[in-house]
């Protein structure tokens, strides 16, 4: 699910020394979402995120007024980011809507066997810590699951206009279960370092929605 | 998913004059099952669990050789709590075994209510939390679902048994689907603080294995 990578500083041209505060910040963001995807908030040090990069904490607070609003930020970027991948599958229509979402699976699979299965998904990760982060985190993330369930539903309904699912499905409810055990689905494989448990639960998902 | 609460030092007998040192040790085990349910391993430190007990660090250290010590017995006991609870729904001959799954599902619903959704599944956070944990714990988790997973494919074997579902019915991928998908629910439960998901996941499972 996590095709941002940390871009490494690049050799001999400290991002600050550019003077390009933009390319800083940018370097800053890429470190804090690959940090998330990976351990989470809570396990995640700002000093080692900001030593990583090579930026200094004078800077960072330049950007950011804390670990909070940078956190924020992060999944700010991170779903914006994710959005357009699901789009990306979702409103391809040289496949059917259910072999969209197939592909938008296959391809999670494939994000996440380019980290080795080190990496999740930064919602997800977020979301089973919020007994330990800011409560502002809540409604964000919350609304991130409900802005991708929606164009799930949409493309459920689409399924259902050209007969691939029953046409008393209730597409809300199933895009709503298809998010619920997706994140699961990532936890697990990110627990098991292997793709199975993407691909039971894919499977499974589709086998019920066709028969 | 969890009823063990972190029995609070009782008044006016501090644990460790009592002398009883498997008290204290089930005292600390207590205040880390709750805290690890709550927040996970990264943001649990030790001294807020010493504290929030009144047991001093020099004790800590006579039962455990380490945080990491510490949280595996805690997988342990966690583990060993919950086996007894699914047996106690999934063994439980005056239900049928599709029944025994949603009286289950709606007893966990019952479980997070009573701590109001703070707290989860200590085996789906830990999970979560991978990237940042000792790397013993990884397949001491796994094992923990495997577990329950082959309870469930038991229980499904029953229902295939008494025609609950269909005989061609692929019970081990069955559960395994099931509790990929529980613990994503587990967590979107304590992100929202509501049963929703929860009952989301378990009437559409339960719905696709009775159609």
């Amino acid at each position: 699910m996590t095709n941002m990578t940390a871009t490494p500083r690049k050799r001999g041209r400290p991002a600050k020394a550019a003077g390009d505060f933009r390319e800083t910040r940018e370097i800053l963001c890429r470190a804090g979402v690959a940090a998330l995807t990976e351990k989470g908030f809570s396990a995640t040090g700002l000093d080692e995120i900001l030593k990583s990069v090579g930026v200094p904490k004078g800077s960072f607070y330049h950007f950011f007024a804390s670990k909070e609003a940078f956190g924020s930020e992060l999944i700010t970027l991170y779903a914006r980011y994710f959005v357009r991948k699901i789009d990306r599958f979702l409103l391809d229509e040289s496949l059917t809507p259910l072999q969209r979402i197939e592909a938008f699976c296959e391809d999670a699979e494939r994000g996440m066997q380019r980290f080795d299965f080190h990496r999740g998904c930064l919602v997800g990760n977020l979301g089973q810590e919020m007994g330990a982060l800011p409560e502002s985190f809540r409604a964000q993330l919350t609304d991130v699951l409900l802005d991708w369930q929606a164009r799930f539903e949409r493309c459920l309904e689409q399924a259902k206009a050209v007969g691939e699912i029953a046409q008393d499905a209730d597409s809300a409810r199933l895009a709503a279960f298809f998010w619920i055990g997706w994140e699961g689905a990532v936890l697990r494989a990110k627990l098991e370092r292997t793709g199975e448990p993407l691909r039971v639960f894919a499977q499974l998902f589709l086998m019920s929605l066709r028969s």
